[in-house]
């Protein structure tokens, strides 16, 4: 897989601008969804046709992807047209997809236009849709051509989408290096200065490009990028099944937790640590899971359930011997969960 | 791109059984339409459950693909399953593609059961479906794991679908050398000798892999395989928008002619050999396309409006300056185009 070309900037305009000229597309098409429409596109005045899809994860279908297609038809798109996505992680995915598979492929360009997406979806290569109630089930490992990251359309963010892109930087940064990791720990990212945060992003994005260059299609090191993840997609699809859907971040960012008090049980990770971290989540805002030890048995089956796990009695984790020293393939058993979940919730105050 | 694993076989059971063996899949899915279900699984009585899709090009698409993506789910399909795909053209390109997106991309293997599929689709990587009326429109580059190439399904296959795929093998002979195109002008496949066949088919699939594995994107040598298909696809749609199709690899077979015909203009091509091509596809049974003069202008608007070509005042074709010798990315004017139109019905006696 080729290195994805990217882009650091304050002025998203003139990237895309001076992308554009120098690939020399035989059309451009942009894609976003009707908030980015909204709310983005005005300021960036892109002299370029746009194709909108409805907003939201509920949008990331066959029929969302099935009116990008026919669009780009009505648009006189050709195997030398670019496609530019511009929005959050649903549009880049989905945008990407669609841009991967029109005429067997054609060049695209992501715009991430929310923390996590600049993080976590813009970069990689991995496109798809959801199809049957199945997350990401459709999909194909096409990196953009270009990836355009500013923190400039961060102003108008909600706070709770940047606590949830944060959430995937301090894991980049335990993933990375103690020096990552301490800087980002003391960033305030609830009142965070887009300046300071733009060179912080670059470092994060480059740990995962670093990592999906070194294994794209995730047979190795790239599962370390799911630190935090197995847990955290418990949470996630706990509170789902309870029509109270918590921020994907933020479920990460407890997963974390979790899987670092795993990580002290069996690979000496340091308690200092543990509250270190624990105390950067409470007093950014990120909340806690409503929980108690009754859902302890559902979290463990939605855990052994996670499509990187084989055997509900050895789950698979990615673990830390201490910041900055992932160890993948590694397994905890349902007595050691038990265990962190009950330290997790003293240390959160659950 | 990674070169294919293809086996030439007698016997696909085994061959498919082998490579199931090796591959050791979570679990295995075939992939069909019903007159192959009918007609071919059950003589191959391979014990692996079967996803029926209706047959025919109109079947090649977005309905019948989410149908798959469906049946793999409900099948309990996994990233570490293997599809089988059995059947033409149709069959591999879509199942193809289906396995290429299927959770980004699972394995995939092709066992084509026409001459057409087995020497041109189900090698090089091309998958996809059509969509809203275009051709292909929507597909990736993505190659099988492994081919199983046999002649033993051809028995029952009527005569025009044997001289359809014959077609595609004659122009990997022109493309090949004189000793290649030689041979196969030696070759009756009206009353074909199944196991002749099979080392003259392996060679010519040769030929391909040759080409594609030098050029996989198609940015230059891989062009060379258009030969035949500019003037071809003129017929074809022309047949098309009368309402009295053509076979695909009739419409090739002549157009390989008239793009010979071309090539004797601008490039020498000997003059004998055209009346030796000729007579071949007379001999055989390729019959004519139903055309006069009247159709020349709307037969050079097909041509120029095909994907390859840019401006209609010159047409991008492929020509030889002798059998064996391709010449790519080469132009005809419309003046000798008709030329050669008149020289093709003379030849061919229309």
């Amino acid at each position: 897989m080729t290195m994805q070309k990217i882009l650091y900037t304050n002025d998203i305009s003139r990237a895309v601008t001076s992308l554009v000229d120098e690939m020399h597309p035989a059309t451009v098409h942009i894609i976003t969804d009707s908030n980015v429409e909204r709310e983005v596109l005005p300021k960036l005045d892109l002299p370029y046709p746009v194709i909108v899809t409805e907003p939201g994860d509920v949008a990331k279908n066959l029929d969302s992807l099935s009116h990008i297609w026919s669009e780009l038809i009505n648009g006189g798109a050709t195997r030398k047209s670019l496609v530019i996505n511009i929005g959050g992680g649903v549009v880049t995915d989905m945008g990407g997809f669609a841009a991967a598979t029109f005429k067997r492929g054609i060049r695209f360009i992501n715009v991430p236009t929310t923390l996590l997406s600049a993080v976590d979806a813009a970069v990689g290569g991995k496109t798809g849709i959801n199809f049957n109630g199945f997350k990401n089930e459709i999909g194909a490992f096409a990196p953009a051509d270009a990836v355009v990251i500013s923190t400039s359309t961060f102003a108008t963010l909600p706070c709770v989408e940047l606590l949830s892109g944060y959430a995937e930087m301090l894991k980049h940064g335990l993933l990375s290096s103690e020096e990552d990791y301490n800087e980002l720990l003391a960033f305030d990212i609830v009142n965070a200065d887009l300046d300071r945060l733009l060179p912080l992003l670059e470092k994060s994005v480059k740990v995962k490009e670093r990592i999906v260059e070194e294994d794209p299609r995730e047979q190795g090191i790239r599962r370390a990028l799911n630190l935090g993840h197995t847990a955290g997609h418990a949470f996630e699809s706990l509170a789902l099944e309870r029509n109270a859907a918590v921020p994907h971040g933020y479920a990460v960012a407890w997963g974390i937790l979790v899987e670092m008090i795993l990580s002290n049980f069996a690979e000496q990770f340091p308690s200092a640590e543990l509250y270190r971290y624990a105390n950067y989540l409470k007093e950014h805002g990120y909340g806690t899971p409503a929980i108690t030890c009754d859902d302890y048995p559902r979290l463990l089956a939605l855990m052994s359930h996670d499509k990187k796990n084989d055997t509900p009695d050895h789950i698979n984790f990615t673990l830390l011997s201490r910041p900055g020293t992932p160890l993948i393939d590694r397994t905890a058993t349902p007595d050691h969960i038990t265990e962190s979940l009950d330290i997790f919730r003293d240390l959160m105050g659950v």
